[in-house]
């Protein structure tokens, strides 16, 4: 009978051999890690991805785990537009065999939404990209594994795929292992806001509410279309302004210096398809709190503590 | 033994005997009868659902039905993706366990690419509005049936599923026998005309390359897409007009004018995210052929025939 590793390493010619270091597969980690704003990119393919499937301008859906809301072919399809996203992204040609080609080796790319990942028989001796992510908690992994016949668990389900063992799981070099997703404000937001949200039959009056119930946090062009739920949902978002000016709301998006309003009030700053809202007051410029000058006068965050400094203590 | 009618009855219910007319499922078509554009929206769902599942801007792809380049994943994705746009665009409501609510019965949606549709146990019984596509045809069919036992053949697939019979593709209603798909610019392309376009590493002339080659034919957003591979692949048209204007080809969109230009010159009319080029020649005023005022001087379809009314016989 041969040693296990040599057995191994028979099975599996591709493979290097337990206990070994994997040239091919840090070889592939070190390409990754060499990608400026590696970490960005694969936040932003996979919040992306989730978006698109969600499709929430047509369905208003906004939980991609949903048991009811979310079919199966949807569940699965995810995998196939998050592997789409990533190769187009970091412009991945396609492997020999498996779904990319890096550093000159192919690598499988392989999602779950879950905790786990299923391999398929023909992924045995390849790298595999691990990506899995939690919506509601905001984060995402990405690792790097070769599958070897000890990096399965034994059980097969009805496609003959394999779950990653805890030793499979244990070998997993780690790209990204505590990812920050971009939010998911829908799914955030606390139940009785979110009722409050979808309310209305109108989409207008969704959008307004919107941008009264989420302040001084990022929304995005997503979150905005599967509340409007119409072609014109960028639209509501500059009509929501004129709504909401009475209230002492102010909505700044990515262009006309709102941008530096933002940071000179201490706000999210939003990027181009993203706006953050927050109630404002005007202030004497004498005023010792964080202020932004809009038009000669001058307005700081209503309501926020923190900003003014303490009264002097003897007084 | 019961007559085979009476037993149908028994085993489906919600069914109308066989031989009647089902009124509940004429009343879900005389529903879709009712709206206008009816032709134009299904053709306009599906177009988009297949645009949307090929996502040509990050693949490149333009057959929904190539064998390796289009998972299996995606194609039944597609399904599940003709449902939501077909549901959003109608605005139906869901059904109490089918996909859709209709008149006030319940209607499941049931999609293929192919030429039969295979129809789940739990549709037993209930109404389905079937549609297919050939994208390469550019054809597209809508037609509701009864699901009854002797609508459907006899063996089931893995998922229990089986196909619709003889006898119940008979029994369609036909909503849309021979409905008119938007054309698949790239899939209809002669492979030497593709080929030309797609040679190049550069967008913008591949872009230079597509309006030179697809001439008095409507390119949709979606085709500039997938031939671009940018974000800025709208841009590359505007960039393109430039390029080529030194060719005497002139690109028409949706404003400015253009689709005045286009009637003039009877060429397709480009609507919003559309666009048809053609190679024109300045011909005097006193022209008789086909032709159009731009900027004081008058335009021609360059080598057009039968645009020149024939030259008198006796001359």
């Amino acid at each position: 009978m041969l040693p296990e590793d040599q057995a191994a390493a028979v099975s599996f010619a591709a493979t290097s051999l337990p206990g070994q270091r994997d040239h091919e597969l840090l070889e592939v980690a070190e390409w990754f890690r060499n990608v400026p704003d590696m970490a960005e990119m694969f936040a932003s393919c996979i919040r992306q991805a989730i978006d698109e499937v969600l499709d929430g301008q047509r369905t208003g859906r906004f939980d991609i785990s949903h048991k009811e809301e979310v079919a199966s072919t949807e569940k699965t399809y995810l995998g196939t537009k998050v592997e789409i996203i990533v190769r187009a992204a970091f412009r991945l040609p396609r492997g020999a065999k498996m779904d990319y080609r890096v550093a000159g080796h192919d690598v499988d790319a392989k999602w779950t939404i879950g905790s786990n990942w299923t391999i398929p028989l023909e992924a045995n001796g390849h790298i595999c990209l691990l990506m899995s992510a939690s919506d509601r908690k905001s984060k995402f992994r990405i690792g790097l594994v070769r599958i070897r016949d000890e990096h399965l668990n034994l059980g097969k389900n009805r496609d003959g795929k394999r779950s990653l063992s805890t030793m499979g799981r244990s070998a997993i070099e780690w790209l990204l292992q505590d990812g920050e997703l971009p939010e998911n404000t829908l799914l955030s937001l606390p139940d009785a806001d979110r009722e409050a949200v979808f309310q209305s039959n109108s989409g207008q009056a969704r959008i307004n509410e919107l941008f009264c119930r989420v302040q001084e946090r990022i929304v995005s062009r997503s979150t905005v279309l599967t509340v409007a739920r119409q072609d014109d949902g960028l639209k509501r978002v500059r009509d929501a302004r004129r709504h909401l000016r009475g209230k002492g709301i102010i909505i700044l998006g990515h262009q006309d210096g709102h941008p530096d309003i933002a940071m000179s009030l201490n706000l999210p700053v939003p990027k181009k398809g993203s706006w953050v809202s927050a109630c404002v007051t005007e202030v004497p410029e004498t005023s010792e709190r964080l202020k932004v000058a809009i038009g000669g006068r001058f307005y700081s965050i209503l309501g926020r503590v923190g900003d003014v400094p303490a009264a002097p203590s003897h007084y």
